[in-house]
């Protein structure tokens, strides 16, 4: 049967298959430490679940509105506006079912076939498949190295916009990277999008994910709150990945084309649920506190043992919760001239299971150097280190 | 802000307006009973909230397959297989956030810009918007009326069809006319698809929702598996409508396209959801068998209100929650010559709330008589009775 040729332009998270090759390494009864995963072995705070459970005995079960409940977009319009000074009201919020359909229907909302959209490269996969696959020009932007972390080659970014360039997608806090853009480069980018008229989609998944600091969002610059689009999301704060409850927050005319794709897709997003994240929002915030102090324990813990291993160049993320070292060296020294390989020896000598810089868009012309992610907010600390400290014996142990 | 081009061509349920009229008469202080709802006014079964705490406190909180957790694909494959006699296993069956997903998701997957599409008219709304949203070209097939209720105009259905007519959406038992097909006019279909070689969409939401007989799939007809993809919900017979659960039940190639749909729009559906689905189909029946019981004594009040208005003329159906009366004589009689002017005026003399055939596609040329549906799974019968009663005496009082 022959499919729609639309189907070649789709990609994929290509992390996919790491999940299947862990998954088939722990078959074979051997230990996996999963570093692979953007995922959260914590519970959800109690109080959330009990929420979603008078919900359901009060009858929330049936249909509820496209855009969400009434009492979700306001919360979320109150909190998400009071965290960024910006004054969003509930007719600016559209309740998703997760923050990732938001990628999907704001390229559909504002990108004509042919338009050129702008997208992070590494970056999260979603981005470069949803431009590519409504026809679109994907524009990879890169991120050069610093001495703390990475930032964003602004003379290329420049030099990729053209007249027909109608957008940007923006993740600051990064993932895979870690990063976050200084004042300075955030100001640059809110500059080219005024100077292009680009409208920006902003996503804000870890916004709340980090341990010193403040996030900051390109949609409080001056002249920016019209032209971006915020992807908010439950997920990481309440360790809510699975429940998939998000919201795009976005001007006017995005948010109600938003809300036509809602009726189209899938009506609504589960009511209960969305109860559920009025109380996120609204209740005691000890439980996300508590996920975010546990994160900060595992961030320490595999940062502390990455950094050590000689030949890794590991920074030290504030927030999100990724490490990206550099492991051209250890590469090198090894005998791995493919990232993939090296990856797959340390599943085998080790059992610990990464992601690399490949499943994160393809690398670009002139890249020189091998990275790989470690996500460590799937593990606890006690395994952190027990995979860690394996993964650096092994490599140091290499002759 | 200039919004994509593709968003002019995206439609929408229309009958939202007619829930806003509603809900503003409401405002006012007046009493209103709303039969324009395809809603379900009865609890989920309390093994189902039940088996979905369970699955939260076991950790069903973070991300889970694409596709689906594999017990639901496992216990769908089995239930849905078995119900139509037909070999389907757990990689025929990717999970959805409900079953209105898969209207688009299918259209994505079969038709390429320009391909023929067709659709019933009456028919769901969302047929056709994601048809010609995608670029299709939609071609609405229509009905005439029996003795006993309706039946598709074959000869016309067949006039539709071009060489470059690629799929057909089929929803035996239909929404909003209530009917289903003969054995023949299933048969017929399934002739003309196997000829022209067409996709077909079987929208069997409704499949299960029957007071008497049995229903039958074309999916079970000779050459039709390979061709065929099932919707299916859990919305109806399980009354979890806001809980978002459904699935597409499809050959391998079509299967594994909407997985990768599902990675780039939603990643999943909601984890503990799906755990809460498998306790549907394998739990105790008697919570289902229940909500039919009392769907058909609402069923009999509705019909036996409605039957009895002099000027209506109402089919009895066996299946689904919908009448579809024939109201011409009344509008005449009444003095309307708009059907969606009778509505209101309904509305705002007996607080009965319904939708008109204008809801379900634009009307066809020639269409000379006029419909309203009835949605009678909202209201208690003794609801249904008081409303239905008051709409009567209005209409027999006019002079």
């Amino acid at each position: 049967m022959a499919l729609a040729q639309r189907l070649t332009n789709l990609g994929t998270e290509t992390a996919f298959a790491v999940s299947l090759a862990a998954a088939d390494w722990a078959a074979k009864g051997n230990r996996v430490y999963p570093f692979h995963l953007g995922d959260i072995n914590l519970p959800t705070p109690a109080n959330i679940a009990e929420a979603m459970n008078v919900a359901i005995a009060d009858g929330k079960t049936g249909y509820c509105p496209a855009a969400g409940i009434m009492p979700l977009r306001e919360a979320l319009a109150h909190d998400v506006g009071s965290r960024r000074d910006l004054p969003y009201t509930s007719a600016n919020v559209v309740v998703q079912p997760g923050g990732k359909p938001v990628i999907g229907k704001f390229v559909q909302t504002v990108m004509n076939p042919g338009d050129g959209v702008l997208y992070p490269n590494p970056g999260y996969p979603i981005y470069e498949s949803m431009i590519e696959y409504y026809g679109g020009q994907s524009l990879a932007y890169r991120y050069v190295q610093t001495s703390t972390g990475f930032a964003i080659d602004l003379d290329h970014l420049r030099s990729l916009i053209t007249p027909t360039t109608r957008a940007i997608f923006y993740n600051n806090l990064q993932n895979p990277l870690g990063c976050e853009s200084s004042a300075d480069e955030m100001q640059a980018i809110a500059e080219l999008a005024i100077e292009h008229d680009l409208v920006v989609l902003a996503d804000e998944a870890y916004y709340e994910m980090r341990y010193s600091g403040t996030s900051h969002s390109i949609a409080a610059l001056p002249g920016m709150l019209e032209r971006t689009v915020i992807l908010y999301t439950f997920s990481k704060k309440f360790a809510m990945t699975g429940w998939r409850l998000g919201a795009a927050i976005a001007p006017l005319p995005i948010a109600e084309s938003i809300t036509k794709l809602n009726t189209n897709d899938e009506s609504c997003t589960t009511h209960f649920v969305q109860a559920a994240g009025v109380e996120g929002i609204n209740g005691s915030q000890e439980g996300p506190l508590a996920i975010l102090a546990e994160l900060e324990r595992r961030r320490d813990a595999a940062w502390g043992e990455l950094a050590q291993i000689d030949g890794f160049v590991c920074p030290k993320p504030e927030a999100t919760f990724y490490l990206f070292p550099k492991v051209t060296d250890v590469m090198t020294r090894m005998g791995f001239d493919e990232v993939g390989a090296f990856a797959t020896a340390a599943l085998h000598n080790t059992g610990v299971s990464f992601c690399t810089r490949k499943h994160f868009g393809r690398p670009q012309p002139g890249e020189a150097d091998h990275f790989v992610r470690f996500a460590y907010s799937g593990l606890s600390v006690d395994d952190i280190h027990e995979g860690l400290s394996g993964l650096r014996q092994w490599i140091e142990s290499a002759p």
